[in-house]
């Protein structure tokens, strides 16, 4: 008989933590999947408090991800894949185990802290036929996979350029000469963000994003990158030249003043535009050339198929971050379950560890290109 | 041992239906309560299919209403509570059901048809000590909260007018001639929706709302109607008198092109003015007296505590629908439980069934001044 | 030899006024005529100064709008027409005295202060063959006429239901227990502005817009009015019959905290829908029924002519309020010169005196239905 | 006696051009100005034409630039200053006329083809004594002024990041493989726009306005710059270093679908950020660090004095470009009114020749880091 639902459990994630909870609020909206074990902190109280506010028994809360790989790849009513939402640092070491333990994954963004790491885990991930989703948040965005069909369906032709930004200000405190005692940022610091911040929690999100809109890959990058006397970034300008010879221009930031969450993309060509804004993003821009400005919104008229179909709440509720979120979960479970299920399966909506290994690889880029003078710098 | 889990049971929300869907999400979104029971659908296969996908027990899903309230009360493990997600027309017999069994309730708007059995819900409701809440959706969102709580505080001053809407277009169809055969929209049929459509599904969320966020109660109204050869209400203007004297004007519509679901509340005083839009709820717009607007952000700088702390996600994340929702369900859980558990409870934050026989008088105003000339109407 | 300029007079508008300034300027814009006369002030030194900054002829500078009517009349070189930008108190006897000379008018809003002048005006017009423009402003917006074109040509299909407002916080002050000695304005005396200060100054700008902009006449009216403990209102909510049966809404507020210069107009109709807001004239928001909202830009794509054509600058510089005020001199000197060059003409894109009479009957009949209980008055 | 009048006239600016009319509105908005001669084409008959029509003696319409420089510094009545308004590559030619001849000038930008010229141009103006300002128009909106005195009072603290961008897409036709023939473009001509269109046209406008409002000059650029096939430029996208270290980026297109006239300007600093778009000029998006963003409005609360006081136009009712424009020639003649009458004056208001010089050297920087591999290049 077929399988319809999945088990799944989480590293990292522990009560307080932002990034978990989202991950488990999102899983557990279809009802497609169970939290069976976890892993969610170094303090084992606060492990055992969540294990417990999770409703897992005792035995699958564990003290060591190392531990639960083994475990979990040994019981018959094992997880069918984890959720990994720890430190940026950890996920290389913990994305292993599980690999070689033969866990699916679901990891958060970015991948890890090198190309090389990146790529390691690429390759195990093929070699024991694991399904390893990067779960870059932007695409579970209805309107951003209808974004992507209108340039797949040429609806704008041939793209001519892109600018995208991705704009914050909750780390404008970092450039007061006497940062806050006590205000500890673990996004800046090198031991576990490693050579980047900025670029690396929030450039990456531009990078993919465009990525999946477009399809277009990119060939170099040409950056300024700044840290204001700090050890990491916390703005970067960023040139970008695709593999079709097409330039882009990207910018990140979190000491922009004014911008909570200003992730927008805009794509340009022969015939028209598309514009995206991840703080409304049932929204999307459309720019056909020679028409007015149309507003496309998610769930109503003119929105194309299928890409539109993926919206849950009629035209006018806003969806937010959780459904991005739990479109992700959905359709990474429906690809498992196709999987297990032995039918063939599509993770073409996914964002998948290749897509890690390219943002890997964009942060390393940028961080070189910058430090050698703005040079253009392969990606 | 203090109670921590709630248990509840819902009427109507078979699959495919839009808001049964909403209330199981948010419902389940904090881990505070589980489905246990169901009457989903007077279809039996499709009544069966939602229990067998929301995971119940065969025994709890039962064939109607009735047989659910004396079955679950009888229970050693009954349902603590009752979602009340059905058309219009059933929420009233429903409701009664429950409520003589003596299970609290969460009870889709609006409460009933008519304001005698409105009434008569209430007056049960506090005969049998149950807390009956009804689910206006929009006080749910954070930011409706900190409106409130802003006129509370004195932000704006004392208000002097009040100007809401809530304009849709997905009726439109209605206005042709022929509208389309086998189009049957339930809410056009006096059958089902009593003697309003528009004012009763949407009117009552601009009233509802207007109260929760200013504390003024209507005192009489005066109103157009139109049903442009229909049945029932497409679109309605409405003057509002409070009972302080202050005049508001409401506007409700459902054949308004180019609004998705378009429900904005402005109210104005003499220090200041709050806008809130529900297709932005994340922001709310602040004009104090004599200095420039402001546009506060959930989560963000200058959100007063404590409304504002119901926030869940960081600045610029979208929260959405299902939240709104949710906090409905949080907070309705910790009343519950603390009622349970012995300890003063608070359901401030809700709309209760005060407030859904006061949307039942309103609409009966609106209908009655309209068929009397526009003539002033006492609500 | 047909004539291409015009001679005109001012009568109002000395140095320090805000309307006459724009007038001039206004008028000044195509050089298609000269300020050759004037009684700009009550005040010598001010009439004086005002003339010569203007570059007038000394003994064209009079002492009273009488000796000035006559004595133009009687010159060879005498004024075409005279521009009266005074308070709303003296338009009647001025524009009598113009009139009985046979002089043309443009005059600002509202025409008068009683139905009674205003008909007596529009017929002294009629019988002296004087063309008699009201400056209403906001129809010398390319864009209001495209509108109005768009609605005219079928766009929006026949029209259901209208919604507009003209809201500002100017008076707020008004609203204090007591308000500032000294701050004396004109507009809340009696003496000066009749019966009403803000229905009268801003809620005559609504009507008038919509029906320009949808041909419908006004056949009674149902309105709150609030005084605030003022003697004139500061605030009303009018409910509105046109003469084919369909209903809208207006409201006007000159205490509405946050609103700078708010007139904004919708229109519905059953095929689409049609908003322009006058603070961003350029744009008009168009939401053709089952389709994605349309942004029009002035000058910009999918813009209808001949109406688009009025469009001065190209798409994306702003024109604002002054090419407005020069687009009803441009027209009304269009007409003006072909009605003296013996040629036909066409008034039909400015608000002639007919519009200023069915204004001050719409003042009236919203004071009256106000002191009658909100009854519904006809206009 | 203080002379209170001036005399100007005008090179370029035909029947039917654009930019020429708006130059002799906006000149003649303030009564301060009298076009008094002219050379507006090459084509005799529309030069008489343009003089008739602008009432000018037949006497002062001049076949040559040349003619007209010496004829006019030769009579009493000679023009005080010259308005330059032609295409951008006989701005070098004519300028070095009239200065060498005494008179003062405005110019279109950009000031001329190679920075040799400028220099030269700028050298000349010195040694003559003659006031030449170059009309880069934005900084004409009175709300560009306040967010330059925001800046210098300190309102957003030490400048940190700088994104500005123009983005028009009436070039589209451009990118089709045939553009159409006898679609002549000539800022798509080498021979009359040098090396460069669209950084040269608008590119400039935003390294201008960014110098106008931090004041902050540019050390060296990287850039690159698309052409698509054709002989000049597209769209650009450039990264900026200025003189103290800070970084910026700047995009500029003509190719981009669905922007009309989008110059967009944002400033972050330690302590806030500003933001500007052009398309509604009357608008400045405020966002002091850790409070909510405020929209400030020309001529609304809370806009700092002395800058807000160049406004016109109560709040809300839009100024435009005509306006902007007018705010430049007002400043001109005030400072030279000023300077001829011996009065010590001030022309920080404007973009005199120096900026024309430095914007010169702007488009030959970024030309060459282009072609230079996007190579960091000295302005």
């Amino acid at each position: 008989m077929a399988k319809t639902k999945l088990r799944y459990g989480m590293v990292g994630g522990g009560i307080g933590s932002f990034i978990g909870e989202v991950h488990r609020k999102a899983a557990g909206m279809d009802g497609r999947m169970a939290l069976c074990a976890g892993c969610f902190s170094q303090n084992a109280e606060r492990n055992a408090q969540t294990g417990c506010q999770c409703g897992l028994d005792a035995e699958r809360v564990y003290a060591s991800y190392a531990a639960m790989a083994s475990a979990e790849a040994a019981r018959e009513d094992g997880i069918d894949f984890v959720s990994i939402v720890t430190q940026n640092d950890s996920h290389y070491e913990i994305a292993k185990a599980f690999l070689q333990a033969g866990v699916h994954i679901v990891c958060e963004k970015p991948l890890c802290l090198t190309a090389a790491q990146a790529q390691e885990l690429s390759a195990l991930a093929r070699r024991n036929d694991c399904l390893f989703a990067v779960s870059y948040t932007y695409p579970g965005y209805t309107m951003s996979r209808v974004m992507r069909q209108m340039i797949a369906d040429g609806a704008i032709g041939e793209i001519v350029a892109v600018n995208a930004e991705y704009a914050q200000d909750w780390l404008l405190d970092e450039l007061s000469p006497q940062p806050q005692q006590g205000n500890y940022v673990w996004r800046m610091d090198p031991a576990v963000s490693g050579a980047s911040n900025c670029v690396a929690d929030i450039g990456t999100h531009i990078a993919c994003f465009v990525h999946y809109v477009t399809g277009l890959p990119i060939r170099r990058v040409a950056a300024t990158v700044n840290r204001y006397g700090r050890l990491l970034d916390l703005n970067a300008n960023i040139l970008v030249e695709y593999e079709n010879g097409v330039n882009g221009a990207y910018w990140c930031s979190q000491v922009a003043a004014g911008h909570a969450n200003g992730l927008v993309v805009r794509v340009y060509g022969t015939r028209g535009s598309l514009q995206w804004h991840q703080e409304t993003p049932d929204l999307l821009r459309f720019a056909p050339k020679g028409e007015p400005v149309r507003v496309l919104e998610r769930g109503g008229h003119g929105v194309p198929q299928p890409a539109g179909s993926g919206s849950r709440l009629p035209v006018g509720h806003p969806e937010g971050l959780y459904v991005a979120f739990a479109n992700i979960y959905r359709d990474f479970a429906q690809a498992l379950l196709q999987k297990q299920n032995g039918i063939p399966y599509d993770t073409g909506s996914l964002t998948m560890v290749e897509e890690g290994v390219a943002g890997v690889r964009f942060v390393e880029a940028v961080i070189a290109s910058a430090a050698d003078g703005s040079a253009w710098t392969a990606v």
